[in-house]
């Protein structure tokens, strides 16, 4: 039995993950080199706008609403030339994303710039529109540091709703990157244990999955094994995906999986502050930020946190 | 149940795809300013040679060995300030590849150059050597098409074994690009029928499995949903993945997945030439290329075959 589809589950474990929802119909094979100007000229078209690691909320009390009217955006600082195409929907209202170059601090009083993580964390806005930020954030970003032509180095054009841009001195075509990152759970082989680590960078107390980039010339299982005996020198047999997530810091894409180590001597990278095997009694503590240690996973909405979860709650 | 590592296969189905072994072992975390020119002064090192989606082979008879030493290749025009670093053998062997300027018509007698298709559909070279071919092809076709900054123009510096480019401008860091594509069977609901299609550019005959590229801000499964739903009109509910292929045309990551389709009336998109639903002893006999009509699946080592032969033998 090589195909697992009849238990897959549905709605997939990618669906639970922050920035993962999307309802916009993003009609790929229609875009061509006026489309983002005939969206624009939609009465109904909205913006999400975006700056270095941030997205534009209107707050008014409790609720927060990141889509903006082009009216609403006339003094934003709004680079509409470069702005992007993310869908449709279901009324067919065009949905698009622009860079702003406002300084936070002369924003008017109802709008605030919060950073990405935040709004996820923190559930600012639903989760149907996290989808449709990190689509944008990911393509003006790529848009923003991709403006010249990697093959020859003449400023490129943008078109194809910001799905493509052109050379007009060699016509090479430059399309968005994504990024494949794998990030994985090992297991000890009889399950009960499982390897987490930290950077120097995270917060205190804060441990999570390791993770790396999937290299050219690589499968997925293959670059979980190498990430992991790279980075804790644990050597890896089987692996199995779970779910996927977008990741718009700037473009990636998350490719979750649990593993199977084979060794236990954690042989620790400079990349690493500390890597550790954690029992499932500590690991349910940490996912309820009730460690005695202070210890505690990632934030609801981070894969990393799935892969941990679905683990710690199998033998419940 | 919802981790899937008991019944994980191992060797996982990725290593059974063309492409996927490498025996190389990269050191991703060493790699700095010195690599390549150490590696190059190694008197062990051996170059795989690259031009445009080809790889350089000696042949003596029916042997056809793809690795050459620094002094063989003396009179072939490589480019030896932009080879790239693979790895190395268990025995210290640095390995690398470059590209060779050599028009094919001027070679020695005893050297040719092959397409990549053809390599590793008629099993020239080892299999666990088509994996550093894969690396090298898309690496040295990443380094040459990225010769200039993205974000400013000037023109670049290789460093890292090929791994990094520097902007000396603007200090920007630039890293090998790997898009990921998700390539897909989809299926009846009571699993009787697949969906296979073919471009108007495939050799007379041959379907194969949908494919697109994943999107920003996309997770691998809705990108399955909608390349299905856009390029045949089918709407995917449940998906499984199977297997990834790294796919240097020109530096690719396939992700393999199965799916159920939760409607069956094609509406066919432009992109494609046909696309039906095929039975299981249909798709059988396209396997043996003894189909009565002619018709016939991708060459063994290709992921979608790969996909299609683990749904066809099923039901065995």
């Amino acid at each position: 039995m090589t195909i697992r589809l009849a238990d897959a589950p549905f709605p997939d474990h990618s669906s639970e993950t922050g920035f993962s929802q999307n309802r916009l119909e993003r009609r790929s094979e229609k875009r061509n080199a006026s489309s983002t100007r005939n969206a624009l000229k939609d009465d109904r078209a909205h913006l999400y706008l975006l700056s270095e690691g941030r997205v534009l909320l209107k707050h008014d009390e409790e609720i927060f609403d990141p889509l903006f009217s082009p009216g609403e955006v006339y003094d934003l600082d709004v680079d509409f030339d470069e702005s992007v195409l993310l869908g449709f929907e279901a009324d067919e209202t065009p949905v698009l994303a622009a860079w702003t170059g406002i300084d936070k601090e002369h924003l008017p009083h109802h709008i605030k710039a919060i950073d990405l993580r935040s709004v996820y964390t923190q559930g600012l806005v639903p989760p149907d529109k996290l989808g449709a930020i990190a689509q944008g954030a990911a393509l003006v970003s790529w848009n923003r540091s991709h403006r010249f032509c990697a093959r020859c180095g003449t400023a490129s054009e943008i078109t194809d709703g910001g799905y493509k841009r052109i050379c007009p001195n060699c016509q090479t075509m430059h399309f968005p990157r994504t990024d494949p990152v794998v990030i994985m759970l090992a297991l000890t082989p009889d399950g009960s244990s499982c390897l987490l680590g930290r950077g120097a960078h995270f917060q205190e107390g804060m441990y999570s999955c390791l993770a790396g980039f999937v290299e050219p010339g690589e499968t997925i299982e293959n670059a979980v094994r190498r990430e992991t005996e790279e980075e804790a020198g644990i050597r890896i047999g089987k692996v199995a995906y779970y779910a996927s997530q977008p990741w718009p810091f700037p473009h990636t894409l998350m490719i979750g999986c649990h593993a199977v180590a084979e060794t236990t001597d954690i042989r620790l990278d400079e990349e690493l502050e500390d890597c550790r095997w954690f029992s499932r009694a500590d690991v349910r503590l940490m996912l309820e930020q009730e460690h005695p240690d202070g210890l505690w996973t990632p934030p609801y909405g981070a894969i990393a946190t799935h892969l941990i979860r679905a683990w710690a709650e199998e033998g419940e």
